[in-house]
């Protein structure tokens, strides 16, 4: 069996974990497996670097001025953990190299610090293997084609292990964190969540975009295309993952679910916002000028939706993140004004609640029920939007932790999880 | 003109001093010159990285059970200083861009933790100078045929700096460091010294060699092949370098002299050790055999001489360094009772001073003065070695500093320079 397995930079924090990481990979090893271990900068070197050159910039982010540069900079963070890591393998009496995402031929687009992977060529990975050795590779980091260093920006290490497992047909992809695995909702703010035993690349797509921490959907987009397992489990266990390892989350391309729950999870995320405009020109022209407008000061658009009022013209509503705000408030001003609208308001403070479960597909009682729990714990949504595995909603900040409680309870995600629904390595 | 400028560790130790290095940089670049720097990892680093793998190995010295891990580790450290320089430098108005040791192409052989440079290809280099960029180069490290990262080991940043000079033919290689130059003696112990203005390159090399610790004589060995202008100067001064800069220590090909002194300087090193064996049979066997025990018993020889004695049998006396000697004494013991040897010991707590100059050569003199002033200083000469440049002498600790000052003064070395001597930087 071959499994890739990456390592966060809170598993790899200390020289002590360091060493509680080689234990499990030599175990592995010992047990016949080969091993790619893909491994992120210790704990904070990633920040104490940006801190450095934040000093010797002057500006809070160097990477905008100095793109390049800061992707030379950044990329040694993993070489720090991987060499150490490969050393720690070595004393547990593995074989154990460790490869520069240049040497591993990490082939990537030309985009300093948020670079996309074009293509895992990985020769000198497979030599490892087929030596014997445990190949360690550096995560977050690549090459271009111009020979130039680059880092995969946000998810960047999730992305390099399941690309690999992907270029290397590996069996598995573990991906250990500091928590047990993907939640039904945020443990924190849902006293009764509890960890999925399966989820599908798609659910796991929705959840990691609408805010849960744990795996960034860039990575699980990967893994979709590419039909790679995908195991999400805590580093600070004691047993040595592997197939049969009873704990953590499986992500696959279609769990096999005899009974399907309605909602697989559901997660939040503060700074939202929401723009009203109301009594502008009906038409396309309309809501196009808006999205151009705002995209061109830079304010990203998340959600967007057009009512038709009693006198032929239209409202429209878009939701953006709290820090746009400045930026959009001039630019909604002076289109309100061109299109001769009447009046607009910004609303802040809003938390993006998302319901997510392919089980809901053709299931028209699940919208009902949420906004029924809504009604009756008495939080008011600002927004909704769905789609075919998730619905959307926004909600006051006060009222979030209300919200993901009443409906973890009205889905029943904290009771345990069906037999017929988990598989075997319920 | 092409100037290479290397920065050590303390140069570059904090943001504030790598802004201050950009200043300069960026002040030749200005003034039309074409500049490539080699820096070092900035202060701490290397011992911080080196404390870590410690840490997780449990050993001292993990580079003699990991030394591949031991380099990809250690190369992070000047990834981090090249990039923040490349970063100040920009911010300074001028292009630059920083490469790795594999990047620049410095190509050496695959002796990990201490590999020897084969080749400077240096295209990236020179391609950077033809787009009117500063370029920026790893010191320490390389890569090997095999694409294993490699380091230099003691002296690998002054070598990088030398060896690319030599490859770019550039018109002068300035090492700037933490003192003002190559001093007639070390400052701290014979208050006299002076900075010397020229040296030739076979005088630093005996320098560095004698313990010297501003440059390692391997760089400046480079610099004597290949014929590389190298000036030694402090970073912590305001100039900027260049060719008519008014400090610091020229080392050249064939300093411009009019009229010689005697010696260029003196330079001492603690930590040796004597060992004397008496009544061993004559012939070159012994000592060899000698030489060859020693050796597989990992103990270095530094000095060697051979005497017959008036029975025909030989004494050999040996030197070697204090921290060899536990290892040297069972060899020792049990050589003397093969070969039928008579009496043998060992002497501790000796310093080996070295005598430095071209201007020694032919003049039967200076041999002379130099024992009469230790005679008249009460200094004992333990042993004693000379080459066609210099003379070594091995003197207890205690009598180390007393020997410095005495011969400094004996041979006028804190005289202010002979301006027919200095040449026109004087």
């Amino acid at each position: 069996m071959l499994i890739v397995q990456k390592y966060g930079g809170t598993s790899v924090g200390t020289p002590e974990r360091i060493r509680a990481v080689a234990r499990r990979v030599a175990g592995v090893r010992r047990r016949g497996d080969d091993v790619v271990v893909v491994v992120s900068a210790m704990g904070e070197t990633t920040d104490d670097l940006l801190a450095l050159a934040a000093q010797v910039t002057g500006i809070d982010a160097p990477g905008s001025r100095h793109p390049r540069e800061l992707d030379m900079l950044l990329s040694a963070g993993e070489r720090i953990s991987m060499a150490l890591l490969a050393m720690a393998i070595r004393d547990e009496g593995a074989e154990a190299i460790s490869l520069t995402g240049s040497q591993a031929a990490i082939i990537t687009d030309g985009a300093h610090t948020a670079a996309r992977i074009r293509e895992v060529r990985a020769d000198r990975v497979r030599a490892a293997l087929t030596d014997g050795k445990v190949a360690i590779v550096a995560g977050f980091q690549g090459v271009s084609l111009a020979r130039e260093i680059t880092t995969l920006g946000r998810g960047g290490s999730d992305t390099t292990a399941v690309a690999l497992a992907a270029a290397l047909e590996a069996d598995v992809c573990e991906i250990f964190t500091d928590v047990d695995g993907v939640f039904t909702a945020d443990p924190r703010k849902v006293p009764g969540a509890r960890v999925l035993p399966r989820v599908s690349h798609a659910e796991m797509i929705e959840l990691a975009a609408a805010g849960a921490q744990v795996m960034h959907a860039r990575a699980v987009e990967i893994g979709a295309r590419y039909g790679v397992d995908i195991r999400v489990l805590s580093s600070f266990r004691e047993d040595e993952g592997g197939d049969d390892a009873p704990r953590g989350t499986r992500i696959t391309r279609e769990p096999d679910r005899m009974e399907e729950l309605a909602l697989t999870g559901i997660t939040s995320q503060r700074g939202h916002a929401k723009i009203s405009m109301r009594g502008l020109p009906a038409g396309m022209a309309t809501a196009t000028e808006v999205l151009v407008r705002l995209a061109e000061a830079g304010v990203p658009v998340d959600l967007i939706s057009e009512h038709t009022e009693p006198t032929g013209r239209v409202s429209l509503q878009v939701t953006t993140w709290e820090h746009a705000i400045e930026a959009a408030r001039g630019v909604v001003e002076e289109l309100v004004g061109r299109l001769g609208g009447g009046e607009w308001e910004i609303r802040q403070g809003l938390a993006r609640v998302a319901l997510v479960g392919s089980g809901m597909t053709g299931r028209p009682g699940v919208y009902a029920r949420a906004f029924r729990t809504l009604l009756d714990a008495g939080v008011d949504v600002q927004a909704v939007s769905t789609s075919a595995i998730s619905i959307t909603l926004l909600v006051a900040h006060d009222r979030e932790d209300a919200a993901l409680e009443a409906l973890h309870r009205a889905f029943e995600l904290e009771r345990a999880a069906d037999p017929s629904r988990a598989g075997p390595d319920a």
